[in-house]
């Protein structure tokens, strides 16, 4: 039974996010579905490297699916497009796995980008891709106090109640705070995130951008291990999932 | 009565366009419904820079109102903003205008950008922002096809059907074609455009991307001033204004 990778885009504003739930459409079913046309009967289950909330974007989601049949990549990317049509979901590309390869469990890196729009005046055009806040943030101090949260720490004050990883320690390799005009981007990097560990790390240095906190609250709060010292959740819609990285030559697409 | 000036910002795809129609919710009509709640009674007439079609976008579009009562144009801003929220239309600056100044007829120039996606997979996040093109374009061809169309011209073969100017001659100041990744820019400026001339221009250069016209077709079509000898229209969601133009220090927005 061939395993597939499929690099897929999505914009997170119509799911409940990657994942099946008992109401919604999820980004999963979306796959699926679209899969199920092919698979000449028999229900198709589709992995994500990286499951992503509702609301989430990704540009380079990695997921793949096992079909009983052999399809060549590219007729299997223009098919599940063909059958994906009415959603906001795009195969980019699409490959055959070797032996063994998950695109969970094989992934050693994920990155996201967060976008904030800081201004005055509501998006028009990016509504549903950034987070709007209207007072001035300074972004060169939201990047040093970024730089407390690098490395290998117990990210426990970042974490959802909801988080079911195993344990709370993480690395966080890259998070780069930068202006853009009117935007404030951050890019973050790690083997793997907590649930919501970014959305609760731009949450958190907004606080700094504003002013009212500085790398050393960063520390402190670090070092608390309590969700209630940080700042609030970032909401989902200025997240983008942009790279899911894997061991060189393991992933097909 | 003075006269305020918006710089506004929208997207094009819930709209019938700039202007009023009949039938149909157009940016015109929500810019001045929301200003009918400063107004007080009576009805606003908003003006603009630019009569975009339907579908297309504006990052900076520049559209006047006169208002009976004088207000601070920050919060006029800040309350067009409150009416307008439904809608994804954004009055990023406002002013008061000078004696004579009008968004249309003191404008000295428009610049459009139109995207492009061009590869295989049709857009997730760009929905509606882009014309997707699976073929393979040359975007070096395209430009230099492009520099073809510089210069003052009777423009009727990327003259619509439609078009009210009263003459067909206009002059193009800058028509920069380049490769972003998987997408094609199209950077247009000019006084003024005739009506679908970006478009028609765009749709035309895709079939020298596509290699079945050159510069010389350019040139021939050009001179032929005669819209079938042209391309299609490029589709609407790709296009976006981008700037206005007025002469220094005449435009308080």
């Amino acid at each position: 039974m061939p395993r597939y990778v499929l690099r897929i885009e999505y914009d997170g504003a119509p799911f409940v996010g990657w994942q099946r739930q008992p109401a919604g459409l999820s980004v999963q079913q979306a796959v699926e579905d679209a899969a199920a046309h092919l698979a000449g009967g028999g229900a198709i289950t589709a992995a994500a490297a990286g499951r992503t909330d509702a609301g989430v974007h990704a540009e380079a989601q990695v997921v793949q699916i096992d079909l009983a049949r052999e399809i060549d990549p590219g007729t299997l990317r223009d098919a599940l497009n063909f059958h994906l049509r009415p959603n906001p979901v795009s195969v980019l590309a699409a490959g055959v796995a070797a032996e063994g390869f998950h695109v969970r469990f094989s992934a050693i890196g994920r990155a996201y980008r967060y976008r904030v729009l800081d201004r005055r005046s509501p998006p028009a055009l990016d509504r549903g891709r950034v987070w709007h806040v209207t007072r001035p943030l300074d972004a060169a101090a939201m990047h040093a106090a970024a730089q407390v949260l690098l490395g290998r720490h117990d990210f426990s004050s970042f974490r959802a109640a909801s988080c079911q990883a195993s344990g709370p320690v993480r690395t966080v390799e890259r998070l780069d705070v930068t202006r853009v005009g009117e935007e404030i981007v951050v890019a973050a990097a790690a083997r793997s995130f907590l649930h919501h560990q970014v959305r609760n790390m731009v949450g958190t240095l907004k606080r700094v951008g504003e002013g009212e906190w500085d790398a050393d609250d960063i520390a402190r709060i670090l070092a608390a291990a309590d969700r209630r010292q940080a700042g609030q959740t970032a909401p989902p819609e200025g997240l983008t999932l942009t790279a899911v990285r894997y061991p060189d030559g393991a992933c097909p697409v």
